[in-house]
């Protein structure tokens, strides 16, 4: 097992392309800059992870928080990728996997059907995860998770007790084999096809939070907190 | 190559489970009931597909529609997993594949951090992808793209003609091995916690779209279309 212990990498030190993150296609929309890589991935918290099963592709939406060069996974003992990457340390083989994350911004309305595309951001990392088993680690990662979600709410819950450490599994996942990839801007319509009587534009995605709904056991006096209403 | 014949399956009839869709945690939050299956695929266009590529697995999010009991994915004729499964039908072995689309609807936030938790619906598609190679079918396909974004687009925007449906591949994959998963409602504190002085509730995420941005080069007098409006 890695330790917790992570070299400072410099945010104007790109990731190292490799083979499987220079992509086939739209190479001009592909980045390896580390700053952005990581706004991508602090600007959400639910993750497509994929990995192998019996030789088939296996991909599961979960939770993941990125803290410095390393994501977490959230998972339970009981849950697949957990089970193959493992149960003792010593035994961890470490599971390989693909972890994308993806944002629509947009919806991009060409003239022309071919040319009709999304605005998105994604980040793709490739490598070995392999499960949390320190506990000060673990706990790390869960206030990570918490706080990835709602910034400053792990301080305002009760934090996990040993039972529920035990409880929860965690996968770490460096972020080494990185590459980030988006779309920005309007339609780019053939010249001959600018003249069709068509609307063309964007439609941007709303991003944002209805009001919060207090659960109905709430104790009395307890305000929404500033956390919630700064979202 | 299959045909784009499809039984057509009551929509009460559920997909059958297989040893692959049966989760092994949080059971009583799978379903295979087709309605709610086709009404979360239906929600939205942006998926995660899965595959495996030299042993190790890829999650690229890229765009698909539903038509019947088959799903469209859209890629390029370069990228990995159309190259991958084969230029010509009858060297086409098909793609093992995993298809996953998830809505993120709302944050649980419990008086524990052990207890937070997220409000979703996903659904997870086993099976193998082929190209489409049938014009009509192609055709067909990139219609349902078009509209599964925006309803109404693809009959106010050009066609693909025969050298943009050549250079477009759609990869297809039947609805037969399919779950849904999701999670509704409050947090689910444990009994010591509840008078704990943490607010506890549920912040739901604002689904929708901002205003419009026409395309600069918009030519004069094209009004926003009706489409739009109701988005």
């Amino acid at each position: 097992m890695e330790t917790t212990t992570q070299p400072a990498t410099p945010e104007n030190t790109p990731y190292a392309p490799t083979d499987r993150t220079v992509p086939t296609r739209s190479r001009d929309r592909a980045t390896y800059d580390r700053a952005e890589v990581h706004a991508i991935l602090d600007a959400t918290y639910v993750c497509h992870l994929g990995f192998v099963r019996d030789g088939a592709p296996v991909v599961l939406p979960t939770l993941y928080a990125r803290v410095g060069e390393r994501l977490y996974v959230h998972g339970s003992t009981g849950s697949r990728p957990l089970r193959m990457a493992g149960a003792a340390p010593e035994d961890d083989p470490g599971l390989p996997v693909c972890l994308t994350v993806t944002h629509v911004d947009g919806l991009v309305l060409a003239r022309s059907a071919f040319h009709h595309s999304i605005n998105y951001r994604s980040v793709m990392v490739h490598g070995i995860a392999r499960q949390v088993t320190d506990p000060d680690e673990k706990s790390t990662a869960l206030d990570a998770f918490v706080d990835h979600v709602v910034p400053g709410r792990s301080a305002d819950s009760r934090r996990a007790d040993a039972k529920e450490l035990a409880a929860t599994a965690v996968l770490s996942l460096d972020l080494e084999e990185v590459s980030a990839k988006m779309r920005t801007g309007g339609p780019n319509d053939e010249p001959e096809d600018m003249d069709l009587p068509y609307w063309s534009g964007v439609v941007p995605l709303r991003k944002g939070y209805d009001p919060v709904i207090p659960s109905a056991d709430l104790a009395p006096g307890i305000e929404v907190p500033d956390y919630l209403t700064r979202l």
